[in-house]
């Protein structure tokens, strides 16, 4: 497999897709991708007239930021046979937004397995934020808002260990709530066999093969079952999460 | 209706349960409460040895708050027979936690219509946090995260609106992800007929009959489809929202 699994599309204060672009320049270009299908359904607010034209919106944002790497990205809204369109691609991205309505629109399209298959048959495959939430066995530790209900909370299970993207330390100032950490571990009780990669922004995981690595400028934080939460340094080699639990 | 829907339990650094007190005190009594049945299934990380010592220590916690203002809380899951412990209860009690997990088990024990029909009857209903979300037509706006799958996202019902409890104004520091505006926008798009109360920590709302006035110390937003969001500051009677949209 050959995944590209991003925590964020954005930094605070950047330009859209800014940071992780040598990432996707890379990575595409060590397996001489040059078009790629873009799946823009989590983006449903980019537009007032309706959800088509926010995924016309979408698909012209990161299309410009692709066009300036050398790569050229075409949408799957506007294709008339889906499925196929997926059977066919040289790549896949995923993009970000609510994960619920990404994950609603995919297994109402059938393309959660479509896209699943292309993934384990070598198809590169990238994603941010719900784009990386959907590589995950569910979407069960997304921060989005449920806004719409999916009739399953099942994913593609690419890796068998969740990412929790725009990982966050703290709590926002005077909330008197849970912390990101305090949910994480609500998980992890009533699922001991699934670790938890709590993704800070500004990184992602390279998989390639049985080797996945942690770049970008930030650690990331892995939540066990048993364990203490622990830190891997950018540059770290954690192919061994790539290993299910049993 | 009787209804007491706080947005929080507790303000950041004070003790638990501390600033809705002499609200839940007033509104048990207006109604001769003396006993309260208490919900703890949204509460599930109190105890490291399970959810069955959660639920007792989250009891325990409740019931200290609840006792210094003289009344008794016992807890639904100490109890042989759930559903008709709620057909007898003098009231009811919700507490706050995990949504998903609240809901899941409401579903499983058929206890969602049965709270829901008591409520419905006039029995004096109060739920903090997750216990505001599930008083709403689903759990739709909740902040927290899809730990479960629970069967339906359809939940009480009992006003017509939307409650994201712990509405804040802010993104975390160095966050570049969505804020909670832009998610209560996105779930507005796909619900054009349901009204969001973004309900800040240390307000709440009281229902009782047709009447509902905002308590607390904090203004709240309230986001409707195709109008600009608004704020209605603490005292306010916003009665006019307990009128579903046609």
């Amino acid at each position: 497999m050959k995944l590209l699994l991003i925590s964020n599309s954005t930094n605070y204060g950047e330009e859209y897709l800014h940071w992780p672009k040598p990432f996707i320049s890379d990575f595409l270009n060590k397996f001489r991708v040059k078009k790629v299908l873009f799946v823009p359904y989590a983006g449903i607010s980019l537009s007032p007239l309706g959800l088509k034209e926010s995924y016309d919106v979408y698909e012209k944002r990161v299309q410009e930021v692709f066009k300036s790497l050398g790569f050229e990205i075409y949408s799957i809204h506007r294709q008339s046979h889906p499925i196929r369109a997926v059977m066919e691609a040289e790549a896949i991205a995923i993009g970000g937004g609510n994960t619920f309505h990404l994950v609603y629109c995919l297994q109402k399209r059938g393309l959660m397995s479509a896209i699943r298959e292309q993934a384990l048959h070598g198809i590169p495959y990238l994603g941010w934020s719900a784009g990386s939430n959907v590589a995950c066995p569910s979407l069960m530790t997304t921060n989005d808002m449920p806004i719409i209900q999916p009739s399953d909370f099942e994913c593609m299970g690419l890796v068998p260990f969740q990412i929790n993207p725009h990982y966050l330390d703290k709590n926002p100032e005077g909330h008197g709530g849970e912390t990101r950490e305090a949910r994480i571990e609500e998980f992890i009780i009533l699922h001991p066999r699934i670790p938890v990669v709590g993704l800070r922004e500004a990184s992602l995981l390279e998989v390639i093969d049985d080797k996945m690595v942690l770049k970008g400028s930030r650690a990331m934080r892995l939540f066990q079952f048993g364990n203490l939460p622990c830190e891997f340094a950018p540059g770290s080699d954690v192919s061994q999460l790539l290993k299910p639990i049993n």
